[in-house]
């Protein structure tokens, strides 16, 4: 098994993540070029990667020699176009989420995936690589719950990012459970429907929290919170309850301090402490995966495509007043 | 301060609980009479009370001289007519949820009570008196998680009673959520849906899980999860999410196992564990209010009229397929 | 079954909350008188008792007709000579620990008792009516754990009393886990050591946090700490290590708070809201022997004057360098 | 930076899961041989890794032209002279704990360490890499919970290894501890003293459980509690007490279950599920470490004789019946 040679496209938060859990933390990868429009950006992060070259033009870096393997995590919009270039090229590649924005563009990437007769692209759900959704996905098909009937998602941040809008708090972070749900439970979202009550003083340009209720094929109901200005922390809950009982993650707190009054356990303030294992196994299976040639383990286009389908249906329940949708994931 | 003498009609085991508890730990109350068509039923649960006396006719009771306040807690069908009853007679009476089965005959009830010029009767909503329930309603008072915006309510059981139908799983467990969610952050149901998804397979004559959704005045939501044959234990739950964070009903367990492999708390297995204290400091602050004149703190026939509108509400969702309902309270 | 009427000795805290609970929680009693060497304070704390007489003088109390039972909440070098008295006046006596303040003085008290033929002392180790506390007990007795080895025991308060000495810290606080760890495990207290390491700076007049071993009749160990100036809030824990598992006090919150970065639970920030139902069940217990002619179900004379004995040894091994002692009950 | 070739001693479970974490999850490290007296143990380790080589001699694999680094896993016994001839030959070496059964041979490996002039050892202490313990020591550090006045540590484990005694129970178990409380608190153990009460029916051939009792030189004191057989689960705890509050690690179980009439936390079987992470994050500051030529950031050849000397003193209090001992380092 020789080293995976990586570039990664993006040198934002989550790009810098990558190239330091690639450089520092995976067996086996080597980060050998990053792009990204900012020159100067880029060079920051590649600093701290000896041999690794930097580019302002991510097409360049697809197609550089030096590079086996790509990492898309640059603009969302510019997630869809950049995949098909690194299909083109032949070369693996792990594209974070969205695939694209709409499930339309979603289905041009997904064709030209199939056309090169393979499964190049990854999609980076990494919550499917979280030792705690692992272990409560492995106890459901254990049956440790029985057959799920519920599930109760909850999903809360500090405060929204600039720019944020209903729409943007769907199809960025509620985007996560429509991936997950079925994941955990091995059946696909049919219909939904969206709710929202007042919302907090401190949300601007956005009803927040949010409220989706998912109808799977199975027939389980799943409720959604969507809070992204929640405030008190990065907080992410998920119960499924089942016939025999419930399973649930518990609070990845790992030190309980007793101090002025109260018993506490630390919320983070962000989703890098929570995740980080998640992102760091995503990118060892993958670069495991290319390395033995075995296929890749991750979500794939296709995947992208779907919850990209599911969250289309969720803007429109929104958009009218609340009505049940049914899910239509288009032809590829 | 002098004792209050209590008829108890009903001896089933809501009545016999209320008769133990009046008399082994509820100060300034003496049980001098118990009814139930069943006399011989009546005599057994009397039995544990020196000098109580039975009858199996609950008028007899409530005009009896030496009963000077009574507590309802005979079949759901009697309370309208035996509160009524109560109420001519001039004494005070606490009658078990639901005042009666639909909000038109909670109206004459409510009627007749104004009618008298008094506030004689008392609704058994317990939870009012529950400590924990009582200690969540004070920290959200104090403003402890901001101004409320969300509430996740669960109500859990074992397994449901003979005869239980969709609507007996609105009208017997869902409506306690119907008093408490208004109580706690005091704004008032306005809208609901219902909803409900696959049934678990012990269920028979019902859909269970059933799924809720409220929106009060404030404009907050609230999401009720009403699962009577859940199997694991009896399980009360309820978090409010407001603007500046979320406060929660911990899990009661007192001891913690740590044996087998595993860390465990144990579920209760129905309702009398859990909301005993509840019962017991309602049942004391009725006889406070009664012994020294003063307005008693329960919930009203008012209340429950209110309670029964909305779960009115509830049933027509149900049966228009999860449609949002106005809840309309009656004019009385 | 007729009410007892109750005198209370000592109208402090502790004699204030037993007027309080027996008034207003117990069912069967009645407080009836009392006495306090300040006049004025007994007034204030029997103001709120209808009928209620008061006097400086306990003995006046005891001897009194209208009393039937006596509680005695006074100042501890008091509980001798006025437990003596009660019996001799032939009435129950529920005297707060400790019984005296040395094992010899307490031998006269349980010579006195067993003088009259009879049964008339209890004393308030009250946790042994808190419901964790018997959940747990009786969870030992079923095997859950399999057979005790070792118990962790955990005393933690916000301060000090003014006054407090190392001594104090032994006879006052961790006498409770004198008298409790025998009666959770069924075994007395054979061997004990003292040890003290680097003091909290918060403490003055005495080194604290203590650090206590104590070795039972069955092979058992037990570790007790005890922290009068913790600071952070007023925290008892105790686990039972055993054959086959442990068992362990659950933190007593009701309410779990998201905010701020932290989930938290609040810690009390004194004794009474976390013994609160203990003293009442303990009250009750008390009043329905007394009231049904039963022997009490509380702690005896000669449990006082076993804890005594154990605190004394303590107290021996603290000032012999933590040497081990063996625990000598005087005859009686 | 280039990859660090790893010859890895010992085929055990111990050197099995070095070999795994290094090929699989550790960034710079390749694992060039495997050494076991058994060689068809070592070639089924060597098995997983393409290009690894295998050897029954351990000498020869410290002298191999492809070794840059040594990783010591075999027998305990054989610590010593293998950490010396890795010094010898100028490769850094990671030994498992213990350096050397007693402090007089961990003296010679230090002297023999000191005589090359540099720090070729590390010591495999992995708490100190284990995420839980680091954020404890972080929080201790940064003053949450003041200045450390008391510890409780517990290592209990399903049941003992054959062969277990007294001794080994604390030279192979508590040892960490021993570690591990001066590491967390910045002082280091002086006296030490030994106790047993009745061991658990499941133990043969030695006394389980063992409480030891530690005084650092900051006059903190620490329980200790080691439990082989406690049955239940894999547990480790440990809890500070300070002047301002209390830190302690929570239990580290990622889902949470509902089921059977009890809400349960799983118990790892053995420590590998438990300290995966700090074997994986220790290996990788050590190979980090190595490829930049940065001082070893993992415990050292003294802080082994360091522990070894406690044990030595512990193990002198269990042959005087319990008596404080004063621990002694060797000068080397």
């Amino acid at each position: 098994m020789s080293t995976v040679r990586v570039g990664v496209i993006g040198a934002g938060n989550m790009g810098a993540d990558h190239v330091n859990t690639l450089h520092r933390h995976v067996s086996g990868a080597v980060v050998t070029m990053v792009a990204d429009i900012d020159e100067e950006r880029a060079a920051t992060v590649a600093d701290a990667v000896p041999g690794a070259r930097v580019t302002a033009a991510p097409h360049a870096l697809i197609d550089d020699p030096a590079v086996d393997a790509v990492v898309i995590a640059s603009h969302d919009t510019t997630h869809a176009d950049l995949a098909v270039a690194a299909v083109q090229a032949g070369k693996p590649v792990l594209c974070e989420k969205p695939l694209a924005p709409t499930p339309a563009e979603c289905v041009r990437v997904v064709r030209e995936e199939r056309h090169t007769g393979g499964r190049l692209i990854s999609l980076g759900f990494m919550r499917r690589f979280d030792p705690a959704y692992t272990e409560l996905r492995a106890a459901i098909a254990a049956g440790a719950c029985g057959s799920p009937l519920l599930l109760h998602c909850v999903s809360r941040g500090v405060s929204s990012a600039p720019g944020a809008t209903d729409e943007l708090s769907v199809t960025g972070s509620a985007v996560h459970e429509f991936d997950t749900v079925p994941w955990l439970i091995d059946s696909r979202i049919e219909e939904v429907s969206w709710h929202a009550g007042r919302s907090t003083s401190t949300a601007t340009g956005l009803r927040d929290p949010q409220l989706i209720l998912l109808r799977t094929a199975d027939g389980a109901l799943t409720t959604v919170e969507v809070f992204l200005n929640a405030g008190y922390g990065y907080d992410i809950r998920c119960e499924v309850v089942g016939e025999r009982g419930t399973l649930a993650l518990t609070h990845p707190a790992r030190v309980v301090t007793d101090a002025a009054g109260a018993r506490s356990l630390g919320h983070p303030a962000d989703w890098r402490p929570r995740f980080a294992d998640a992102y760091r196994l995503e990118l060892q299976a993958w670069i495991d995966a290319i390395a033995s040639g075995a296929p890749s383990p991750l979500a794939t286009a296709d995947d992208g495509l779907v919850a990209s389908a599911v969250a289309e249906a969720v803007i429109t329940s929104m958009k009218n007043g609340g009505s049940s949708v049914a899910v239509r994931v288009p032809e590829v």
